[in-house]
């Protein structure tokens, strides 16, 4: 958990291959390189994608190539992910000055958001964040409910920081809080990011990111998932059933960290000793209670249609 | 905050007003009394029949008299509280008892609990929290997800320490969790506490509820409101759009304590300095999602005709 964020997963295995070769350039270290990256985390597909493509760019080379194009191959990734970033922005940008143009006038469009998907999860702007900031830059009032998201907090400690540093306008609220604030007309749409993608359009992203679908779908709030390509895995057609969940350490549940008031940071415990722990750490969407998919190509339809239409196989 | 857990708050605010009786006993202070009291919590309805209740009782007796009744009637109350939570108990078991039979011999009844409604929440065993310990105590296996709760981690803190106390088997869970346990058949039924409760059958109680109460119904889990009849509101029928819900410090979001390795209690900031925060209490599940409410008459269909056949007016 040094590196978190489903592109920046894929983005940093593959320098992490060109770690390997520096090393050792053979085919054996290409090999067990790819699988020890691969093992480390479960649920997020970009890592495969990352692994798969780099083997197949490297494995062809001599040896002597190997680290010198795993290098330039690790930087293409990375600038495909800005480019990708920029892509979602613009695609999802009309969506939320659509929301603009229904708000009386002056008034922000509410868009909640579920974990962090933002620069601090990618290789620039951010998923799931893109969208928002496009609209803040394209001056769209904007704000923006964030989701506690626990265990790990990534919304009250990432995306909150980020927007704040970017001037957006935010609220952090219990993940407990969403369905309430839809209730009472106080979201315009949702906007998540995706660990992985299956071909017919369910989304797998962090725990929670489940429960807000359902509240869209219930109180007619658009719910969106920002996917870059790398994060669809066309091999999965249905997301409850075959996606790995990441099973994560009850500690992350039972103890929180967080700053004292004189600024240290300290780890407390929140469960009684002795009271177990479980903590999912990511959840699937079904595709049906999914408003659209915004790639780096468009928005897509939540199905496979919607998907080969901008993808074609 | 001193007292919480809408039964208990009925009780307590009995004895406040023959706190107050006992220092003054005119008709003004009862009325004073009465309106203090009814303004420390907007949306559990149980204080306000606690107040009505008592104000009826004691106007029409001597001011020389009401200290004493107050006293006897506000016992007479917590007596009743000890008799619904046992009547609750007593309409849950059955339930509890169906699941266990439909699961293979000797696996354990897993029932998801949201927020507090335990003995820590009312005078005596609790509302939510009866069918369990009924069941744990006719050896019927149970095994209770506790959801965390935030921001006061009711669950974490209170339901976690009760079970553990009391030996029922138990896991603390995220409050993201629940939609993903409930897609993996890890959830039999749901019961959950009731802040107040229309006369329709809309069950107002802690905030995510609502999101529970979704996923349940998206996975075919029956879903139970334990509701003593105190929580009934006879006069409000449109839980969302009648119920006030509400808002609390945003501290409670922003901060959180628990205990640092040494024992000493601490409370740490969570979000980035320059972040607000909202922070909403309660929430409302409509009638249409709740299975049946758990009455100490009996268990009820969730709407007027059900819960006027075991209330008639």
């Amino acid at each position: 958990m040094r590196v978190r964020g489903a592109p920046l997963i894929g983005a940093t295995a593959a320098y992490g291959l060109w770690l390997a070769l520096k090393a050792d350039p053979s085919d054996a270290a290409l090999r067990e390189a790819g699988a020890a990256l691969l093992s480390t985390r479960p649920t997020a597909v970009n890592l495969r994608w990352a692994v798969e493509r780099m083997t197949a760019w490297l494995k062809p080379l001599r040896p002597g190539e190997r680290a010198a194009a795993a290098y330039s191959r690790a930087a293409q990734i990375c600038e495909e992910d800005v480019a990708i970033n920029r892509g979602i922005g613009e695609a999802g940008l009309p969506l939320i000055q659509a929301a603009a143009a229904r708000r009386p006038r002056g008034a922000p469009v509410n868009v909640l958001t579920h974990c962090n998907a933002g620069w601090l999860a990618t290789v620039d702007v951010g998923t799931a964040t893109a969208p928002i900031y496009a609209a803040h830059d394209a001056g769209v009032p904007v704000h923006v409910w964030v989701d506690e998201t626990r265990p790990r907090n990534q919304g009250a400690g990432l995306t909150a920081w980020e927007l704040l540093n970017h001037g957006v306008a935010h609220t952090v609220v219990c993940d407990n809080a969403g369905g309430h604030l839809m209730q009472r007309g106080q979201v315009d749409l949702v906007i998540v990011g995706t660990d992985r993608t299956t071909a017919t359009g369910d989304v797998c992203n962090k725990i929670g990111t489940y429960l807000k679908a359902l509240a869209a779908h219930d109180n007619g709030v658009p719910f969106y998932a920002a996917v870059p390509s790398p994060s669809i895995d066309w091999r999965v057609r249905d997301g409850v059933r075959e996606i790995p969940i990441e099973d994560r350490s009850a500690r992350e549940v039972t103890h929180m960290s967080g700053r004292l008031p004189d600024g240290a940071v300290a780890t407390i415990a929140i469960t009684p000793e002795g009271s177990g722990a479980a903590n999912p750490a990511f959840d699937v969407t079904p595709a049906r209670l999914v408003t659209g998919l915004i790639t780096e190509r468009g928005v897509a339809a939540a199905s496979e249609a919607g998907l080969r239409k901008l993808f074609p196989p």
